[in-house]
């Protein structure tokens, strides 16, 4: 069960409106990068948490630090909303950004809201919750986690650069090192299972040698020939799980051309099909 | 530019055709665990890299031979899909599952493809290109990818564990293995950019002393008082890019209750709200 | 069965073409709160209508009407794109909004339609048709359409305020009009059911007493200690249906953390989490 | 700030689990009328919030106990999982229900969490936030929670009359209970505000001298000649705002034929059509 | 402006009720090769026409036809659903297609329409209105309708084959013939523009001179080396609007490898891809 | 199986970048009339071709093509997007277009990707499956790769005609000039299976004589009485399969209004409806 206190989580001031950066801070919120997006994930995955209980808590913990975070930034919104044209003819008035604010709104702020935040990117597309990866594993989670909380930061650092609102920068510089906490911790939930090599290949509860092995740490080129592939890390030396050696390898077909058979008579088929 | 030479990577058998099976085979090709995403994130990550080559190509490389893995698993679904009941008549006979099969199928594998593999998941919903994640930062791109990879060959064990059907478990078992290296892969660009240590936090190009460090290494606990907080990696100790120490603290708000301006007066709202 | 007769029902006249105005009334057309959505939703609720025949032909009647607001706003942007800029040289050059126009137009007014309307919000999301409300109870149907009617009218005056063009405002001071009968005709089907009282809880049909009845009027409050809930009519007094008090009580739960079992061991899951 | 102290708002007890029934409560977690529906739309609606605090308390309240709902209905999904089948050779066996159970599962159940639930509807289509609606106009808001309640309670008595499961039944009997008193909210909330018809029309700011009045309070009928209007409480008698006279008008268009310019040459059109 | 008798345009008649048909009829009212797509798609076709007026008054025409093929389709849905199964008890009678029925339904039938259609597709995922194209080129257009009615009058064959219901045979072969008529009717509309040949290539009005002419009649061969393209009707001989001559060429890159800047230093990258 | 060079099939440069151009291009990405949908459209058409091994040959190839298409205009949009203003500061900055650029901007471009292309159209929506046609039956499929192909090329010369970059303009002087080609391709294929009109009507593998032919060539008029139903080839002389003569008749409807049972007791409808 939640309990809320009314009060945002850290200070949320806004010193010159700007509607523009309103459509930005939107991507924050609703976008695949958001803020939605980690407060479900974070949620489905605790609420699904099968295995020791201490993930489930943290997810939990961390899910709810999270809808904070949609209020700092809704409320960020609604603020840069305040003074925004409204009107075409307004549309025309000097600012502080030079041109016309209005063209570059999120008109959904306009005509849907009446100035206020909505669960939608920067592009003014709705949050989908197919971006909920909660998939029973846990490894796959964390990874799942870590890249929320990095596309995140990578996000929280462009709006940071975009303004130079000064309580818009203070506000982005905590979510910003939130991120950062955030990052460590998933990586710390799989250090806390054994480690990343012991958790590789995820899932590692499937045995290895039901797979074809031959192509488990291989690299497989798909550059035509005479084009060298890219070397590196991946393509000599031990797999970083320490169950194999990383190789090179041409990729070539091992299967044939694949035969469907014909289409049956009454399946909608032109004639010229079904009679070969 | 792209060549193909129509042959499978791999052999594609299907011993006993199985409708439903073409149906959950379905969340590989068009879910978001699934192929068609990570051969569409690994091209725009390719298409979109600035910065070194070698990743560029490496990522080029692999995008181009998951096309060869949707063209499998297309393949699989058609040849699951011969023999299928295609009328209500025929969906009370008898078959080797039990009971009415076209009740488990993909409906539209029988109205709108007359028995071929489509874009989209085991439930029927289209792939939508919004999980193609490129952010051009190449470490949150790279855990995006083991996120990718690690989703899918979760998927890719379920539909093993799901099939009795001996070609169909040697096909998966070919794509597991290959989720396995893929894994590999991305985590070996992170070595090979330096480690995961000095990547973090992504994106490391951002001053640390910029954000509220304050809080750059603290758990933040959400559970109301009495309740005591999960403890782990994450809890104490180094963090894990040995900038900061971990701790735990109480979730507080640092920031009041938000004070939005009254609706203007010609803003769609109420009297009463316009008043006040 | 229907029919047309080409003429619109109410006259569209744009004095000064404006491809900005084009794309905010789109949302008039293609948004949650538009026209596509209350026709079909109208549609669907009188094709599934079961009951009393005067409701369905009520809604069959307005659903056609609909329409013929579709034709005027698809018109409308039709007219408002004559002249509209279409390469980014012809952007710089002046007119009445100022600055550069061609950024603030959906680019697809340009791109897809050659300067015409498009099922589309004023951000360019398709419409999506699972806004059709259209759920076999009549009440909660007739509640969901003084919803639509309610937002929709708010919209068509913010974008009454939104344009000085009198032909632009003349149409949608029609469409005000008819979105204040449609408002009174839904709640008046509620009246000729008997009321909103008796309609109440919606479905009515459901026996009370096999609810959780010590909970069907309080208003439960989720602040933490120490902050007082709101008060108003929902607070105390009899309920609106006269079936009931209101109180406020504390928000405690009831139930206790959830337990799930592990995961099997062929669930796709980490060793970690199965081992317990 | 949100908090959270792990436990059930009410017990959740599935006493014969049913992945079937699991896959119906999908709608009450991801539908149109579920809960992460309602959770989102009433923060979004107080997070907007401008003008008389309570009514933004009140929002910011019952938003926080939805989201228990969101938790007591994943947790009721997950424990209707236990034991379902995840292979075709299970699917064979027999159980309660009869038949084949696999084919009536949600598959992302099996494929996509293992075994737990996930933010979508019943069959599987993902939550799309355009649902989410807040119009910054109050009386608006509460007359679209009204109707979430409405098709919310509805659902939840179609879910109650689908299982025969006393821990389902139980919990769901609460649900309904608070729907009830919900809907009763959102009623009082307007009642707060002076009464349903002096919030008509909605929004009540809007200037009805500026509409085109003589068709503000008539029923346009759309029937062909010789088919009558249907009657009741709309055709004739005061408006249920007292503002004016129900009356039926025939429809009939006062605008003419649209007349489009004809497409620019360069525009991307048929020769046949630029030359007319 | 539109009107309707109430009328069904062909008798919708069902024998014996089956909901597994309803869930497949689905397809045809909001799937992508459905009447919904088709009736909006003619009529924002329609709204959007410049040029000679009987085409718009011909797509203004059948778009009206549309909507009762969609009252129709919707009519059938709902009569199929008469004594469906609502509860998981009913679900294990015995029932004329074998099984349980309801593990093949559309569950939003049952919990949220009531036994009614709605605007999705047979696997219940929502009209999508990106599905509406309307080009403002004639012929584009023209041909888009005969796709549509192409893929419909698939699906209207399939339907017919599902089922052996003689009013549900009876109302389908309508269905196909009228698809019969509107695939002659669009490519009738291009022989009055003067035939297929002149209208090509879409859009006519482009001056060939201006593209890369040595490609606008070669069939780029994608094959490795080593493997013959195929041959055909395109592969040689005189084009179809009679303005080239058909070849074969081999695919080669004209091309170079593409070379993007490195990253900004403020752009959210990381220093390892900034630094080179 | 899959291969790459690396290369471009055809340069692409830009000698002036123009982010607000990127954003067009955008459209010939992830459009509906764009490269992704062609590329998997023919590929999922391949990939589940029955029949003649050509026409899948044929498909597999083009597909491949079409990859080196939208390799092209991913590069082409980054190029476009190098020197885009990121900041609100830089935005007010003097630049060839005029006005304030960052504006027009798909936003994402900034804060998703760090300035490269996404699988989005020219509004920022993302690509969505469901486009994807591909029926099973050949002729259906070829209509709809011409009518892909003809709004693909409508599309290029809309970008074409949008902006002056040469470089640009010669890049889409190539795609326009592969349109015209596949245009005839797809066209080609059915000249190759003996032609439009045998083909047609599209299923011809269903007996005419099974569809309702008194309406199979009748142009059905919606019009009301006293309006003239449009003349042209499509309302006399002999059809274009050489099987019937078109007519125009009537609209009239022979069926009845349809008739539902009432609303069952236990099916959350209201009382009103359940007692009629």
């Amino acid at each position: 069960m939640y309990y809320t206190d009314k009060k945002l989580q850290f200070p949320v001031r806004v010193e010159k409106p700007n509607p523009v950066f309103a459509r930005a801070l939107q991507q924050a919120i609703g976008g695949v990068e958001g803020e939605i997006r980690v407060a479900l994930q974070y949620f489905f995955q605790a609420w699904g948490a099968r295995g020791p209980t201490k993930y489930r808590d943290m997810l939990l913990n961390t899910a709810t630090e999270e809808l904070s975070h949609i209020e700092m930034l809704s409320t960020a919104v609604a603020l840069n909303l305040e003074n925004a044209p409204m009107s075409l003819k307004e549309q025309v008035s000097e600012d502080a950004v030079g041109g016309s604010v209005l063209n570059g709104m999120n008109f959904r702020h306009i005509l849907s809201t009446g100035l206020a935040a909505l669960p939608e990117n920067s592009n003014g597309v709705p949050f989908n919750a197919s971006h909920v990866y909660a998939s029973g594993n846990l490894a796959a989670d964390m990874m799942a986690n870590v890249t929320a909380e990095s596309s995140g930061r990578v996000l929280a650092v462009r709006l940071y650069n975009m303004t130079d609102d000064p309580g818009m920068k203070e506000m982005l510089s905590f979510l910003i090192a939130r991120d950062t906490m955030h990052q460590q911790q998933w990586l710390a939930a799989i250090e806390d299972m054994g480690g990343l090599a012991a958790s590789l290949p995820i899932p590692n509860s499937f045995p290895q040698e039901q797979e074809q092995q031959y192509v488990s740490y291989a690299f497989v080129n798909c550059f035509v020939e005479g084009i060298d592939p890219p070397e590196g890390r991946w393509s000599s030396g031990p797999s970083l799980d320490g169950k194999g050696e990383f190789s090179t390898v041409a990729g070539e077909p091992t299967g044939s051309e694949p035969v469907l058979a014909p289409p049956r008579p009454d399946s909608g088929a032109q004639h010229e099909q079904i009679r070969g």
